[in-house]
C-alpha cells in the first residue's frame, strides 16, 4: 500500500522492501487471530456503519480541498483514521452506485444498470432482485442487527424494500428526494428553468414519501430536518443495538438537489445553501462519532464515509465539486466515479492516506469477512477484501475499476492506466468510440489532460487482455429499470 | 474570522456573536502584553522562517486535495497550525510575486512589475530598488539575525542581492533554476520542443550559479542536490543563532521546471518527477520543524509555508495543480494567484482552517509589528497585520485583493466578489476588456464558472468605488524590469 503517514514499527516494517518477512507473518498471524475470535464471539464482532452521501463531489471536504465548505468532523475523521484518494463507487448515478454497494457486484451483473432508463423513478416497475444478496443479508447471516436509515432507491414496491433485503428496519425516502414532484417541469418552462425557479425550494414541491419499513408516514416529507432526523434515528439504533454487533447503513438523501438544511444550518456556509447541507451531513457524522466515544463503542465499531456518485455539474452553484477531477456525476471520467471515502475505527484502522484502489463494492466483502459469511460462491462478487489494507497496511487487492455507463462498458482502470474506449459528456448524446482507446496515467495525471496512447501500445495491450477476460466472463443480469409507466 | 476548527473557551467567546466583548477584551489584553513583553526582551521574541516553494499550485498537497502528492510533513503542520484557504501572492509570476512578499506592497510601487518583461532575465540590468525597504530589513532593525536561503530573482548584480537586501547572509541561486540556459531554446526546435527534449533532464543545460553572499561558488549549480544543501544551510543557521531573535527566508527554486531531485527521492513518487520534488521539498519542512522541536525552538518560532505563484500548467505533466481554481501561474484566475498557505507556531497560533483573506505582503506588516519595528510611514504598504487571525482568532484585515499582470490591474476582489475588468489566457496574446466586468463569488463559486455580474450591479459599484480609490492613489514605481541586454 501507498501510504502517507507512516510511522511505528509495523509501518518500517512494511515499508521495507520485503526483506522481513516473518516478522509480517507474524502480525498477520496475529491480526488473524484476532478477527477469528471476533468471529467466535458475537460480542467481539466489530460494529459497522456506512455513511452514505448523494451527489457530494470528490473535493467538496475540507480535507480534499474545498476552501469554504468546513467539514471539521470529515476532517478529524480522515486524521484518525483511513483517507482514500483513489476510492470507486460502481456508476455515477444513484440508483446503480447503490446497487453496487449493497451487492458487491458491478450493478450490469443485478440489472440494476440500463440501456434505457439511467435509475429508477417514482412510476418503475421493478427494483434490486430478491435472488441479490445484500451486504444487509450477508450481515443478519453472522448476526447482526441490521438497520437502512435514508435515501433506498433500490424499488419502491414492498418487495425491493430494506426490510426485504437483509435490513431489520428502515427509515427513509425510497428514492430520490427531487422525485414525485407534483409540479411537473413542463409547467416551468422545461428543466433547467425549473431549477432556477423559487419553486424548487419549498418542500410541496416533492411530493417524497417518508417511511417506516414499508408504511409511508409522511408526505411531503419534510426535507429541512431529514438530516437531523436520520442522524437522530441512527444514533437511537446505535444505543438500542449497543449490546449487539449492529450494521447500519445510513444514506443520506442529500446534498442531492433540491437543497434543504435544518432552520440551524441555514444561511451559515460561505459555500452558500449547498455548504449548511453538506456541513449539516458533517454535523451528523460528528454527532455519530461522538455518540460511539460517549457509549465506548468507538473502540468497537468501523465507520466508512463516502458518497455515491460525483457532483450533479449541470445544477451549477447548487451542485458540488469535484475538485481537481474531471467532469461528474453521470460521466465515466474521474469526477463521476471517484469519491471521498474515510474509514475510522481507533485503535483497528491505522491511520494515514491510501493512495491504492478501492471500491464500494469492497464493502460488501470487507464487511462479510469480518461478520465471518462467506461471499457468495455461485455468482461473480466484484468487491475485493480490504481489511489488509485497513487492519496491516498491506497492497490493496484490488487492481482495476470497470467503468459502465448503463449496461456499457466505457472505460477501464489497471494499475495507474485508464483507457476510455468510449466517451460522452454527462448528460450528452454525442457518443465517441476511440480507437486506440484514450489513455491516462491517474497518478501522473489525475485530471485525465495528458492522453498517453500513442506511447504506450503496450498498456492498452494489457488493459485489451483484462476487458477480453472481463467481458468473456460476463452475464448480464435482466435490465430492472426498463419498465415504467401506469 | 471563520474557523474550520472550533474549541475550547476562546474559541467559544469567538464564535458567539459578540455578546461577549469583555471576555474578549481581557484575552486581547493578555495577547497585547505577551507580545509587548516579546519586543521588550531581545530572546522573547519569536523567531521567523519563510519558507516559499516555486510554481507550487493550490491543488499540490495532500490536505489541498491533490490524490497522490504525499506531502506527510506539510499536512501535519497544517493540522498542527492554520491551513489558510484564500491567501494570495502579489502577482501571477516569480519576480514580483516575491518583491511583494518582502516589501509589503503590491509590485507595481517598487517597479517590480512591468508592461514590457514579466520577471528579470540574466541580462535584465535592474533589481529591486535599495529605496524599498524588505522585510529583512526590518527584522534587522528589530534585532533579528536575517538570512536567505535558496531563489532570490530580485536583481542577480551585487547591489540588488540579499545582502544588500537587509540579509546578513545568502546562499542559492539569483533567478529562476531555467534560466542562462546554454542550449538555447531554438537549437530544440523551439520552446516547447526543448521541454519535451531529453536535454531537460541534464543539470549542464542550465549555466545557473549558486552563489553564497555575492560571490558564485558552484556553475553549474547541482540542481540534484539543492533542496538536500537548502535544508542543511537552513538547519545550520537556526542552530547557529538559535540564542537570538532570527528571520529566515527559504525560498525553494523547485518544483519550477526543470524538475530535479536527490538519489532519495528519485522515482519515488506515484505522481512522477513532479511529486519526486515536491516530496522532499515536504521532507526538506519536516526536517526543519523537528530541528526546531528537537532544539525546542519550535516553543518560540513561527513558520510559514506558501508559494510564489499557481502552478505553470503549460509544462503538462511536470507542471503543477490549481485543484478546483481555474487557471494557472501567469494568469490573474484565482489558480494563479491564490495559494496554499500555512502558518505553525504550536502554542501560539491556534490550530484550525483560515477561510479569510491573507497574503503575502501581510507578512511583512505581520512579522514587522511581532519585530517590534514600525511600518515605513513614507509610502503605501499594501500589506495588513494578521495577527489577530493567528493568535487571538479574529478576523482577518484584509478585505480585498487587486490582481495586477505586469502594471495593469486586471481584477479586483472585494469581501466575497471578484471583478474582472481584462482577462487575458496565462501565456496568450488576446486581452478581452469586460464592461461590466465578469463577476464571481467565491466563497461559493470558487471555481470561477457562473458570472453573476448581471444580477449584482451593486456589488459592481462597490467595487468600481474601490478600484477609484486605489487608482488615484497610485504611484507607479519605475520600471525594473525593462531594460535588458548586453
Amino acid at each position: 500500500m501507498n501510504s502517507l503517514k507512516l510511522g511505528g514499527l509495523l509501518n518500517l516494517v512494511l515499508a521495507s522492501s520485503g526483506r522481513y518477512y516473518l516478522v509480517l507473518g507474524i502480525i498477520l498471524i496475529f491480526n488473524t487471530i484476532a478477527i477469528a475470535q471476533g468471529n467466535n464471539s458475537k460480542k467481539e464482532k466489530p460494529n459497522v456503519i456506512i455513511i452514505f452521501a448523494d451527489d457530494l463531489g470528490y473535493g467538496d471536504l475540507s480535507s480534499y480541498g474545498h476552501p469554504t465548505i468546513r467539514t471539521t468532523n470529515l476532517d478529524q475523521m480522515a486524521y484518525e483514521g483511513q483517507k482514500w484518494t483513489n476510492f470507486y463507487v460502481g456508476a455515477s448515478v444513484c440508483t446503480p452506485s447503490r446497487a453496487a454497494l449493497l451487492t458487491g457486484r458491478l450493478p450490469v451483473r443485478s440489472g440494476m444498470a440500463s440501456s434505457v432508463n439511467r435509475v429508477l423513478f417514482p412510476d418503475s416497475h421493478n427494483g434490486l432482485p430478491q435472488s441479490e444478496v445484500t451486504l444487509a443479508a450477508q450481515m443478519k447471516k453472522g448476526g447482526y442487527a441490521t438497520a437502512a436509515i435514508g435515501k433506498w432507491h433500490l424499488g419502491h414496491k414492498e418487495e425491493y424494500l430494506p426490510t426485504n433485503h437483509g435490513f431489520d428496519s428502515y427509515y427513509g425516502i425510497p428514492y430520490s428526494n427531487d422525485m414525485d414532484n407534483i409540479v411537473p417541469f413542463r409547467s416551468a418552462g422545461g428543466y433547467f428553468e425549473f431549477w432556477k425557479s423559487e419553486k424548487r425550494k419549498d418542500i410541496n414541491t416533492f411530493n417524497v414519501p417518508l417511511m417506516r419499513d414499508t408504511e409511508i408516514i409522511e408526505r411531503p416529507a419534510d426535507q429541512h430536518t431529514i438530516t437531523k432526523r436520520y442522524t437522530e434515528e441512527a444514533i437511537k439504533f446505535i444505543n438500542d443495538k449497543k449490546d449487539e454487533p449492529f450494521f447500519l447503513y445510513l444514506a443520506h438523501n442529500l446534498p442531492h438537489v433540491p437543497l434543504f438544511a435544518s432552520k440551524d444550518f441555514q444561511g451559515t456556509s460561505p459555500r452558500g445553501i449547498y455548504g449548511d447541507v453538506v456541513e449539516e451531513i458533517d454535523h451528523s457524522v460528528g454527532q455519530i462519532l461522538d455518540e460511539l466515544k460517549k457509549t465506548g463503542l468507538d473502540k468497537n465499531t468501523i465507520v466508512v464515509f463516502t458518497s455515491d456518485n460525483g457532483p450533479w455539474l449541470i445544477m451549477n452553484e447548487e451542485g458540488g465539486s469535484a475538485g481537481l477531477l474531471r467532469n461528474g456525476k453521470g460521466s465515466t471520467w474521474e469526477g463521476g466515479m471517484r469519491e471521498p471515502c474515510i474509514f475510522w475505527a481507533p485503535g483497528r484502522i491505522a491511520p494515514g492516506i491510501v493512495t491504492d484502489l478501492g471500491s464500494t463494492m469492497d464493502l460488501f466483502t470487507t464487511f462479510s469477512k469480518i461478520a465471518g459469511v462467506d461471499i457468495p460462491r455461485d455468482r461473480i462478487v466484484d468487491g475485493v477484501d480490504l481489511a489488509p489494507v485497513l487492519f496491516n497496511k498491506e497492497s490493496s487487492a484490488r487492481k482495476d475499476m470497470f467503468y459502465y455507463r448503463g449496461d456499457k462498458l466505457y472505460a477501464v482502470r489497471v494499475g495507474d492506466f485508464k483507457a476510455h474506449f468510449i466517451t460522452q459528456d454527462a448528460y450528452g448524446t454525442e457518443i465517441t468510440e476511440h480507437d486506440p482507446p484514450l489513455l491516462y496515467n491517474l497518478s501522473i495525471d489525475p485530471s485525465e489532460k495528458y492522453d498517453i496512447s500513442k506511447e504506450n501500445p503496450d498498456v492498452i495491450a494489457n488493459i485489451n487482455r483484462v476487458v477480453k477476460d472481463h467481458n468473456d466472463k460476463m452475464v448480464k443480469g435482466k435490465d430492472q429499470l426498463a419498465e415504467r409507466g401506469d
